[in-house]
């Protein structure tokens, strides 16, 4: 590894990247390539010899950014955002140079401690409670599934059941195949416009109920702030009770939300987290941390590391009282993530990232209040956060082509590459 | 985003990366901090107002590089390495700066298009067969697991037999855990030095056989090309054989050997992998990209998918013929991953990565002959690549002396800060 070879070409590359920001704006927000469009580009095998960093920057120029989408373009609608920015790309050239391995203490200890400091930091900013330590889902559920199995025996695992409704994110379902639940008993509570589509804690009990009645064993109930159709927010502090009182794992997702959650004047959107057994949310959607950077909080640690621990010999060493976060998390090895988000934190300060959550909802207010004036639109839902549901609003009560129309629209402006878009849907019954 | 304070930042930053690499052999490889230093170093909770870079980066000079452990340093012989390089840096830095998702095709076809280019690359480097497509075995064991499940209805979980070596890597072991396979049917074989603690395929013969007259269901057999302790080589093609004649998935971990196995010289230890239905290695051990950057290929691509994939609306587009990646992986989301390697690959060439392996080869066979040389010292099983198994030989046979010995002298030298090894440990019945 030489010093000034990486000097030189790093500098090179820092004038890439700040060019790529520079001209963004230039490139059709919406890839406009075809599948396969790369295999035919590039060589069938890897080069024998060395090539020169100009060729591959040719080559990421002409080959490559015309099959990249743009997420960091102002153009960006889609999905939920990744919020990257200038302190988040520093936080990971530093953890890409450091190039150091954090799933033990003592394999780094700079990077468990740091992780420890900036998660707590975050949930001082969301006044989370004190019992919340510092992946996700899959992680969260196992911990449950371990938890209750250890008490009920493993031959149970046919009887658990899990709740949610159903615009609980797709990650919930996938974390249910994994952990060998039974599709049949994963619970899809129907959420409608009467609550704007947040779970209604009634649906909720009489599943319960008769889960109980049939012998089942509820186990796992998870609540959402800021669905990813339409931001909807389940009422956390009543499904919790009802989680309590029947021995639940009550995890809260905030993935998107959670970060709008800084301000004190969105804080109420998690009232009722105190009765959650785990919480998290995604500081690389809305807090300008670059991808990837999930936040998990958890009461009871000891739950998630009775599943997740392993302790071979090679991996043992003599400091056992601090975090091996590899008892934490799936996979062995885990990069030096704390460093981006602590970057993020100092560079901006908790008032300007307020600042900045807050421009945004003014943004998608007055977004909102121009669809509302044009008789061609409406609002879907109402607007809570910084996502607007919107649509061409049916004629005469025609659903079918009122939905074809605006699919019309949706293809018409993502394929001009201009600007770009989600949609969903909601199934009525 | 201001692109010009991104070039002026990214310039700063990328010579203090360069800077620590020039300086990296003044620090104690083992960072020498007390658990909790960082707490007492960090103020309580995130600034209300920016800070600038420069205190930001004197905070990493005095507070965070102390607490590091530093992998890339050449003092640093520990668990098998991370090898970091030029070229792993600069697309690490590419995929920050691009900040986009992967996880389906047209969320930015580019990166999904430039992974199934590179691992296609590495694939012909290792000779590997035709059938293997392009995380790893946590995803290998839920396909299999309800690949077969599908077959003998789900109710047949606790029946399922995953077979393996005690020389097997923990992160089977954890699969196993997460997947509800029941602990008492995993198969720990014996292995010893009568064949360098490879597993012998009489000794999974056998226990295959015992199951199956005990009425349960062999299903997954993991054989090593490189295990941790030793990097012994289990016997792919005869292990492969039962495999198949018992219906099982056959999965390979050459997490670090196989990178070996692009000089021709060494592909003779993955022979047998045509019998296999998963192969994986890390490029990040040893094949200069940056942590962190497994491959695993797969012959049949739809018992991953049938597990792992969710298609919900917000995610549905109409490539119908593409790959989403989040269908053969837990997380939805997914980083551009492939351009570092990539860039290893064209940055340095393919006979530049064999003569940088042959050369790690040649420096551990001038070690062994040290070692060998030096009566105090033995060298326990032979050395296949770059590792070599050591130790302060035994005296008059007397195991646990020798065994303190050496455990003084790991701990005297690791403290040091001069140097870093691990160790391992083989435990007789």
């Amino acid at each position: 590894m030489d010093s000034e070879q990486l000097r030189e070409y790093g500098h090179r590359m820092v004038d890439f990247v700040a060019d790529y920001y520079k001209t963004i704006e230039t490139f059709p927000v919406l890839s406009q390539v075809q599948p396969g469009y790369l295999h035919n580009l590039l060589p069938e095998s890897a080069p024998d010899h060395p090539e020169t960093v100009e060729q591959v920057l040719d080559d990421v120029k002409a080959k490559i950014l015309p099959g990249v989408t743009h997420w960091q373009s102002p153009s960006f609608f889609a999905y939920f955002p990744i919020n990257g920015s200038i302190a988040g790309f520093l936080g990971e050239m530093l953890s890409a140079g450091l190039n150091t391995m954090s799933f033990s203490w003592v394999a780094s200890p700079a990077a468990t401690e740091l992780e420890i400091v900036v998660v707590d930091w975050v949930a001082k900013l969301l006044n989370l409670p004190e019992q919340f330590l510092s992946k996700a889902i899959l992680v969260v559920m196992i911990a449950a599934r371990d938890k209750v199995l250890r008490s009920v025996g493993k031959k149970a695992l046919e009887k658990l059941v899990v709740y949610s409704s159903d615009q609980t994110h797709s990650s919930l379902q996938k974390a249910c195949q994994l952990a060998g639940i039974h599709l049949e008993n994963c619970r899809v509570l129907k959420t409608d416009s009467s609550t704007n589509y947040a779970l209604r804690p009634e649906s909720l009990q009489e599943a319960v109920s008769k889960d109980l009645e049939a012998g089942l064993i509820p186990f796992f109930l998870c609540g959402t702030v800021g669905t990813t159709s339409s931001t909807a927010v389940d009422p956390l502090a009543a499904l919790g009770k009802i989680a309590k009182s029947n021995e639940m794992w009550f995890h809260i997702d905030a993935a998107y939300a959670g970060s709008a959650c800084i301000c004190p004047e969105y804080r109420q959107y998690i009232h009722g987290v105190e009765t959650a057994d785990s919480f998290d949310m995604n500081a690389h959607k809305w807090l300008l941390t670059n991808f990837e950077c999930s936040l998990l909080w958890v009461k009871d640690q000891s739950a998630l590391t009775e599943a997740l621990s392993t302790n071979p010999e090679y991996l043992k060493n003599k400091a056992n009282l601090v975090v091996d976060y590899k008892d934490w998390q799936i996979p062995l090895g885990r990069r030096f993530r704390s460093l981006k988000l602590w970057m993020v934190l100092r560079l901006y300060g908790a008032e300007n990232l307020k600042s900045y959550i807050r421009n945004h909802i003014k943004l998608a207010k007055i977004f909102e209040q121009l669809v509302s004036k044009d008789p061609n639109f409406e609002v879907v839902t109402p607007r809570i956060f910084s996502l607007v549901c919107f649509r061409i609003a049916a004629v005469d009560n025609d659903e079918k082509k009122c939905n074809n129309l605006n699919r019309s629209l949706l293809d018409a402006v993502n394929s001009s590459g201009k600007l770009l878009f989600s949609h969903t849907l909601y199934m009525c019954s």
